[in-house]
């Protein structure tokens, strides 16, 4: 039983389902009817105008996003755990042409308004030292915590306060809010977002996210930016089908719905051994080798995290069974 | 009546079919049985052990090839009318991180040995001008051309001479193969290519090339580089699924047969306006504005490639009346 | 005696002064007193408010500059064989993160107005080719040809009306200042130009190069491309003092003088002979292999230009006795 | 009085003198006898056949020679205090085209062998952590600590099982070497480094640098790349020039000698406050606010380091009387 990765999970039958109906589609890039509906969608989701434009992976929309935001020359403020800077093999690098990372520590992969002061009074003016040109937050972060539209509001204004462009890492976006129950609207623009990378490969798609500017001044380049990197899919409509098929009729929420819910029962039976408050589909946990051992000789795969410390990921598609299975035999440990 | 562009064809039921049965597959990234397989199944196609990586687009897999041959400060050359030249925007200097593209001319996009040696000859050497450090054809051509083993042995003769790595475009490769009838291995590995771009998105699949390297050292950091370009999709398993299924029961020649036969066809009905032999799935012809409106208003849709030219593209999915209806409006004008 | 490069010839005296003047100032990078008058300087130079940027090399210079107007995903139109396209080993490249030079061809190494319009004109727009960002030009040419007011003009119209940045190239500056007779001005900015790598070294700098920006918005990360390239000189003020020592008391002009003067005596040597009309310090003529020999023979060192032609430059410093006998001993030929 | 920075110091009368000297070579680039004069006399320095590249400014030369050492996927190990990573404002990250620096702690800014296990062991495998590729360290440090054969061969060995290229920056190497008292050769290849930047310009040069390559395999590419960077000064024998000069006749040792002694009386006076051990041309120690403003007062200029700490640095060319009041003077404090 599979609760090492979300990337690992199913597509959604509504996405083969739109797949399948975009066959019958044909124009090629995107040029199609999906593909331009999107900033309709995506600004009816985020009560504002937006410029919408899909994307393969999330390692991608992040990279574009961030080469959108800082100059080669400049940096980009993020969390010393964040994807960008462990995961994607350079890619934030790659794209912005050599932009420098700056990383801040924080519980939970979480920048606090008060570390990014202190980052910013701590980084020198001048040319010799890459000046910082945005700031970049994951919601949900890497340990499954949930940034408030507080929060990100406060990080907000002190990016806007430093001429900051700010990006959110949104992989498992649908996962915050369906914890944070508020508008999409709450926790993104109007807390100060400029761009969003909105994820739905980990919640049901195959491989779909959605770049979504909220500054729209700040996309400029950004589809000359994907043709040049290959991402300008010749026949994108099958991707666009996908973001489709997730936002209409809420299957987007319903999934991240039952994945957190799935991680909650998890974190219950974790109780006293948990790392970080449960928010979103992951569970953070305290583990022996030992204990490990005899839960995987039992069928259940997941990751060692760290010595002592193991990471499950709750998928859209978990079937309950599976998850009480796991549950009963965590707390049989 | 779609004549413009094969990247807006259909993807073939066996491709969809393989999509769904991949749906049960559960590892991320390219860890799978299906991406795992590939290796092996490249191998046979090509009578040879390769290193064979998948990848969405022929875009990208152009690119990551051409950065597999030629390091920043060199050159690749290339034809004038290359699609790495202009219809990638800059994707080859984007990935090579600079790489100059040294152009060629020729007929019908085709680069023959004489126009290469002198091209070389002409190259001044030392620092001030960029060195050439690979070669990149296109098989089938950019105006559907086909390069014959000979003429491949010819070029990569020239190239191992020089020490220039050999990259073959190969987005409609299978048009070529069927075409030529020999085996792949003739007009690749056996006649110096070091890395072909094989493509399947335009002949049924969705989005789905391979990059097959025949020397594999040269293969050295090509999945590092697809991953920090966004490439590595966190569910490949969809994306080999497509390239399997259009190898096994050799659907990928079936499916360029259909297309190369309905070109021979509209090339009937060209003749005496043909700018090109007709090779593959592309015609390329003299037609005045006043006959192309003629054509359109009878819904047939295809590309002005130039003042006075016109471009017709068959697909593999492009049913018989449609083309019988094109050939017979051509034919009436 | 040395014709073959004006790289090759000496320092004036006045820059050896300044460099040892130099000494005595101890500011570290671009901090001291000489660096932070250039801005003034090179304001009066060119009757308007500039930011200057010291630079050692032209090439980097040209590449800044070209950074400064150019995003990756651009292409810079300039001559096909301007220096930036043949001679920088992807300098431009470099710099710009991959854009690309789309090459215009004309007499002289000069772009005329009417070729400009139809490179324009013959370029496809959309994402999937790369779109022109920026002009450059270079005054004196390659050919040593100069570009008048109005020609500049004429170009900054078009450039203008396409949002093209303008960029010249003026590693012989000089020269085409004094064959005009014009002001700085007029060739510049009046004629729309944004910005002038303006060339010191060819002409008895050391190695000291200028970036003036008359659009000073246009300098938006100039400083930090230039650290981060390392050509921000730890002790920049002995680059600095030669600039200074150039421009004032009008050496700069009075060594071009000299050069453009002994071009003219060789050019009436070679009368029957040229290849372009000689306009700056830079001679290209006709010349058998077997003549170029004889010339050789009797001391004098010379560039084979092409088969059949050859070109001689002439250096500010280059006694008149050499010239003298270089003149006689072509038409003794 | 300058006690803030040795970039400031004067030049030396030697490299004055051999700059005049240069004035009468006539060869542009590289290519006259002083330029192709250093592989020799490097050679002889450090006991081994090597290539020797000038460059104008350290920051070019630690970047080049990180990408002779790292592809742009690979990361760079190095001191997270180190200067290629606070004060080349991203200058690696241009010239790998965006490879990473990995961070490593430790006293002084040096590494220790174990230091260096504990980061490789930590770092995990595969295509999304950019792998080590490389690892750079500063001899004198950046705190003015030096490290010994024996510590740099320890490191060595490391890299070398690792398959790591091994950097030294040598922006003080001449510091470094006065206060180890080995051979040249001790420190650096029989070390197991790879490439050298040595620097002269902090040491009496002007702008004067060069790249040693001890596995001279690892200089390919190393003159293209200094190219299209703009470095290959057009007149670089009078940068030649001044390495031969500071070679000759032990300038560079005389210089770093007096430098040191310099140092070590400052240290003296500051018994009690220092921050490290003074083992090069660099104090750091901790002082009052107020009473750092005493000593300005009396017309002493130096860095604020951090909050109470300040740095002196004493350069080649500091008056004895100079160094003997600011003794007193932090003395009387």
């Amino acid at each position: 039983m599979r609760f090492f990765s979300d990337n690992a999970a199913s597509v959604h039958p509504a996405v083969l389902e739109a797949i399948s109906r975009a066959n019958r589609v044909d124009t090629a890039y995107d040029g199609d009817a999906i593909s331009r509906s999107l900033d309709s969608l995506l600004s009816q989701v985020f009560e504002t105008d937006v410029t919408a434009v899909w994307i393969a992976t999330g390692t991608a929309a992040n990279s574009i996003a961030l080469a959108s935001l800082c100059p080669p020359y400049g940096s980009v403020l993020c969390h010393k755990d964040a994807h960008i800077q462990n995961d994607e093999c350079g890619a934030p690098e790659f794209y912005t042409h050599g932009a420098k990372l700056a990383l801040i520590e924080g519980d939970g992969a979480k920048i606090t308004a008060e570390a990014l002061r202190q980052k910013l009074a701590a980084t020198p003016g001048g040319v010799h030292w890459a000046q910082p040109h945005a700031l970049s937050i994951t919601n949900a972060t890497e340990y499954g915590r949930v940034y408030t539209p507080e929060e990100v509001a406060a990080l907000g204004e002190i990016a806007r306060a430093h001429g900051l462009g700010f990006h959110m890492d949104g992989a498992r976006f649908a996962n915050a809010m369906v914890t944070l129950g508020c508008a999409p609207a709450d926790v993104t623009w109007r807390a100060g977002v400029d761009v969003l990378s909105f994820g739905f490969t980990k919640n049901g798609g195959m491989s779909a996210e959605c770049l979504v500017y909220f500054d729209k001044a700040k996309a400029a380049g950004v589809v000359e930016r994907r043709k040049r990197a290959g991402h300008l899919l010749s026949k994108g409509r099958y991707l666009a089908a996908q973001i489709v098929a997730l936002i209409e009729n809420d299957v987007w929420l319903e999934n991240a719905r039952a994945a957190n819910a799935g991680a909650q029962q998890l974190a219950r039976a974790c109780a006293g051994r948990l790392l970080h408050p449960v928010e979103a589909n992951e569970v953070f946990a305290r583990m022996t080798p030992d204990e490990a051992a005899q839960l995987r000789a039992q069928g259940f795969d997941f990751y060692d995290w760290a010595e002592g410390e193991v990471r499950f990921v709750v998928s859209w598609d978990q079937p309950e069974a599976e998850i009480a299975a796991f549950s009963a035999a965590i707390a049989a440990l």
